[in-house]
């Protein structure tokens, strides 16, 4: 994973930059200081390039990555037609969510727009903080779980059908 | 909730029934019969007559059911039009997560099509499964998590842009 591009170790070297933005990771919203410190004992950063595929659609992953620093682009191949573009992803973003979960390859591309730093929380991550930490691994989830509900909701409000009966 | 049915006390009055059906029971998958005791202790049973709203569409609920006997229909309001039928529920599924998580009215109907019996589990009582039961807790939410994760997945299949670029 990522051998190609620089290692920075686990994310607690870098907690001080992690505090400064907390309140633009919504999956810290219901973190203290300590339990922030304890998850990113179990994440490990990297540094990619510009136009790096932090994810590549059909790739298999079974890990989440957290954006730290730069932003990066969602995009999905079109038949017969070139990427389309989904949507940005900015500093404090998670995604590869469902992957993390049911280990199944990301429908989308993830590609840095320049120079990113993330953080990377694997399913063995995940599994030790289940078994150490079963208290931090529940606010860890229902973060996860309010983020997929939103997610859902979106979904469901675009897409309500219009002409059924 | 429910005073107008009839209250058939806890689910674990019904472990026997519940046991046999463990196997259509996706939220149960990884949990042990110790477990299914436990969480069946923090959830109330219920008997709807045929045609009884379990849920009406953009009322406030914060609890998810499970369907124990019976089945029912998911409808949602069409503008202009009748009310849309989008799925059957099956003794065994469980409906109403997203609500129990973020708290949020429902974009959906669900009404019984037969005599149906459920169990429900309210915010209150998933907040004393964390409080006491942390593992049971990630249990629990892994699961609810794995039912969102395969629904965001085919909604994504769905509706993936075919003219984009």
């Amino acid at each position: 994973m990522y051998r190609d591009i620089e290692d920075l170790g686990t994310a607690d070297n870098y907690l001080d930059e992690i505090r400064e933005m907390t309140n633009d990771i919504q999956l810290f919203d219901t973190f203290s200081i300590t339990e922030i410190e304890l998850l990113c004992r179990h994440m490990q950063c990297y540094g990619a390039p510009r136009n790096y595929p932090l994810i590549a659609e059909g790739q298999d992953i079974n890990y989440l990555l957290l954006i730290l620093t730069g932003w990066a682009e969602i995009k999905q191949a079109v038949p017969g037609s070139r990427m389309a573009q989904l949507s940005e992803v900015v500093a404090g973003t998670t995604i590869g969510e469902m992957s993390l979960i049911d280990g199944q390859p990301d429908s989308s591309s993830c590609i840095t727009s320049v120079p990113t730093d993330f953080a990377v929380l694997t399913k063995d991550g995940l599994n030790k903080i289940l078994l150490q930490s079963p208290r931090l691994a529940n606010k860890l989830l229902l973060a996860l779980l309010r983020k997929m509900t939103r997610r859902l909701r979106e979904m469901d409000q675009s897409y309500r059908p219009l002409s059924l009966h």
